[in-house]
């Protein structure tokens, strides 16, 4: 069973718009903080990871639908979980959800790659902890 | 032939991250400002259609590829296009190019939905300028 | 003497550009977080000011220095402390540490209007709160 | 008399916050992108400044001022004026108009620091453009 991991977070109204409801690209916002805050629960950062390893994790695309919008003061609850692993990259399903409704979920492409942006081994330390 | 919307965006600061290059959720800050501007072109704004009649586009899903980073001061150019209409909602295809290269490609979901978020027929003015 | 309210935010790729250090705007999101958070340790929301008493706490003035930068993945402690109250508004001094260093100060000025945008006196039961 | 620089800028979704007005901190990007238009104007960019002369020009403080909110869909003009000089840093005025008045003003300090964060001098030719 893949490993899950989660985040919390709070809508500021530096998330919202005039709609009255979190700007559709904040989203992905609160998707870029749990991926870091899984690393960091892994031991690492991305600082750490490009120190030690040479590698960045860059976004090679993010398909995420929109269910029902959050507001302002919202407490909201991030999952990350990896479905699936090559060399260089993984596919990881997020979610996100309010008082345990998912509200938004996607399924983000991510790419090790060096400092040239070319593809790189995703660093053993790294998937182990990521695994399990 | 579906028509074809054009728009212009330069990247500032405020649209990078100390990767150096563009943030990936401020992509589709670009791609909303290619939709409001598509929006004017037919000569609507998201106000005169709430006002007169009575529904917002919201974005239902995004599916976006990134090919290639954007960097500060560049000049990008951003097409969108709809690929097909249902009675509520339409699907849009947005590109993001840099000097007549395409770097992001994206998928985007729109529905009509009226005050109190439930899918409303888009309005056939705004339909019959979004078409031809 | 004043109540100090303390809150501490992580800074994430979102909030950097490409310089390499926290965008130069994003400080002021800090700030209004730092604010909000402040709202909420006195037993209130941004939103239940607004449905109780009918006003809501807008800016009128931010006067920022940037001492030193903020990198990606540090801790930042940001404080927030009242230096005077009118009938309608208050003067807030807001800092900004890393590891017990001041990186930034702030005065925001903040008023008190009712839905109409105009000064409304600042609910007692509120300003009990932010005092004491 | 010191010269003027002028820049237009639209009202976005991404710009407004739930209170449905532009987020007190969105006022700052367009304050930046103005600036950035202004060294276009003078035929420089942020990245040729760094490149040829080693410098960048980085903020000090910002002393903002909210008249007026402005909303969705709006036209704004900035303009952007050296008050003064030193041999490292300046003192620009800028305004954010609508219909001729100025909802918003500020004063901003920008210093130009060289690849490490010192002070260094202001390149001629740079400042040559901005005076005249």
């Amino acid at each position: 069973m893949a490993k899950k991991f989660s985040f919390t977070v709070k809508v500021y109204y530096e998330d919202t718009d005039s709609g009255g409801v979190v700007y559709y690209a904040n989203y992905l916002k609160y998707l870029e903080r749990a991926r870091s805050e899984a690393i960091y629960t892994c031991g690492f950062t991305n600082s750490s990871i490009l120190e030690k390893f040479g590698v960045l994790l860059i976004v090679k695309s993010c398909n995420i639908e929109y269910k029902k919008p959050a507001k302002l003061e919202e407490i909201l609850e991030i999952t990350s979980e990896i479905k699936s692993f090559t060399k260089t990259s993984f596919l990881m399903k997020q979610t996100i959800s309010r008082d345990n409704e998912i509200i938004s979920d996607a399924e983000v492409h991510l790419v090790s790659v060096d400092k040239n942006g070319k593809p790189s081994k995703i660093p053993d330390d790294l998937k182990i902890k990521l695994e399990n």
